[in-house]
């Protein structure tokens, strides 16, 4: 039985990452702060005498020494980081903070303690304004667009040196855009928000055009797990993702589609939503099809099913 | 004429800089922490009106506060760090404060005081174990093998995410290894006091076959000023460098020769002096030939040079 540490446990992606990790078994502590997280995404997860739940902040120095010293920790799971990327631009200590030296202070715990497995959630972020190529691993050179994605390169950067210097072995997985239960923010709750004040037109910021590839979060955790057990480098780094790209466009038509409305799109203009925004991305997923795993709802089928839940999750707490 | 700050500017290469910025008749502010820097290199540069010394640390967030305010900076020489590579092993904060906060500290001060340029000391530490082959700036994955290298590599991701969000235009140059007057650590310097020690013999950490590209320190700075004012993207990133290689092997022969002795060579083994080493490593340059700047002195030129000059230096502190 493992003794898995998985930060930013109660957020969206994180939480159903818990879920899967429980489900196989294993014990595991969820570490959150709760900023963007929420305790009701473990509501399923906290019924099973296997997990812990511990509100906290990974840069309280104190606090993660008391955790580390604990539990007996063989793999982490570290996915705590702002993931709010717009937010950043009038801030950028948010990412200094929640996406990068979270980061590192894992890992400085890791040596400290002697753990010696960690998977991080990287993102498409790392890559910058790629101008549309189909971007694979090794693709460069590596200029991120937002905060966020600095972060997560600045991560990425540490745990190759921590990897390197103390015997850490890291499956680095890069995340697209992901989609499903328990998002909290995003274009497709703003899009939801909109129509829901004015049914009769949806504002979209940039020209529509801006189009990404979105994965289904259960193909996601499935892409985490699979990449995990079918690697064994020092370094193991995969894009995971799924083929096809959605508009924004599109995600508008599907929007209004399934609030059963009549809506006009207006376009406010310009080729992305806002400042450090990628405006076109396609992964090259060659690595991971290699490897064997492919995701198993294609990108605009992700993106029905998560306004489908996002419409139910509004119905309930109405 | 340019107001610049030259941070590290009391280091072995911050204070060459310092001097042909001074020659180029720009007003130089040099702020240095003297942890690595020593305030003899800028002897000649200080008996300059246009050079100004402040003592002090990136980090002293009021201080910093108060340089940004004093002076109307329009253009920064980033270079402070961490320069001692294998020491931060030990203690990786050593970078993660020298090396990268530092870079994110001067990154928010040029946000907050609108100052648009930046040249930043980048470096091949960047690219890791890249098993020898010849390195394009766009080469792929950067997994640095060095807490500096990945402490440079998170430099350049916020350098980038900065750029893109607050209109900074910045200018990354790739240094390699670098020799010529005023350095204080290295393998020359080992290998001299290695040998004033004992004569009859060298001890080589590794098996000698450790290969790097040196070039000569008037060249690098010569190279830095070049690429500024011949590119003008939003990020210029450049390797600096030198065709050819020098082996460990091939400088323990330059340094016995120099010193007229006749020392046997002994390997302790293994293909790398240290952990975080990188064995072999070569520069493709063609992007900076390319823009019509070449290296005046060889790697073998530059290593002999440094020698010599390391020797006079000894033979001044007698």
């Amino acid at each position: 039985m493992n003794t898995i540490l998985v930060t930013g446990g109660a957020g969206f992606i994180g939480s159903h990452l818990t879920d899967r990790l429980l489900a196989e078994k294993n014990k595991v502590v969820v570490f959150d702060n709760l900023s963007l997280g929420r305790k009701s995404n473990l509501k399923q997860a906290l019924q099973d005498p296997n997990c812990t739940f511990v509100e906290g902040d990974i840069l309280n120095e104190e606090l993660l020494k008391s955790l580390f010293e604990q539990h007996k920790f063989n793999i982490i799971f570290h996915l705590a980081a702002n993931s709010d990327i717009a937010r950043s631009y009038a801030n950028p200590n948010v990412d200094l903070d929640m996406t990068f030296l979270t980061t590192y202070a894992i890992l400085q715990k890791m040596r400290q303690y002697g753990v010696k497995k960690l998977m991080f959630a990287s993102t498409s972020a790392i890559y910058g304004q790629t101008g549309g190529v189909e971007v694979k691993e090794t693709y460069g050179p590596l200029f991120p667009a937002s905060h966020y994605g600095a972060g997560k390169l600045a991560s990425e950067a540490f745990i190759s040196s921590f990897a390197e210097n103390y015997g850490i072995q890291a499956w680095i997985t890069r995340f697209p855009n992901v989609c499903g239960e328990r998002t909290t923010h995003g274009i497709l709750h703003d899009f939801v928000k909109k129509l829901k004040k004015t049914p009769e037109e949806l504002e979209v910021l940039g020209d529509g055009k801006q189009a990404k590839p979105y994965l289904y979060v259960k193909d996601l955790i499935d892409a985490i797990l699979f990449v995990m057990s079918h690697s064994d480098e020092k370094i193991n780094y995969y894009n995971l993702g799924v083929e096809g790209q959605t508009s924004v466009s599109k995600i508008a038509e599907f929007v209004i589609e399934a609030m059963n409305l009549h809506a006009k799109i207006r376009y406010t203009g310009g080729d992305r939503g806002w400042v450090g925004d990628v405006p076109k991305f396609a992964y090259n997923l060659d690595k991971i099809h290699q490897l064997g795993w492919k995701a198993s709802y294609s990108s605009d089928e992700a993106v029905k099913q998560a306004i489908k839940n996002i419409l139910e999750q509004d119905a309930c707490s109405l």
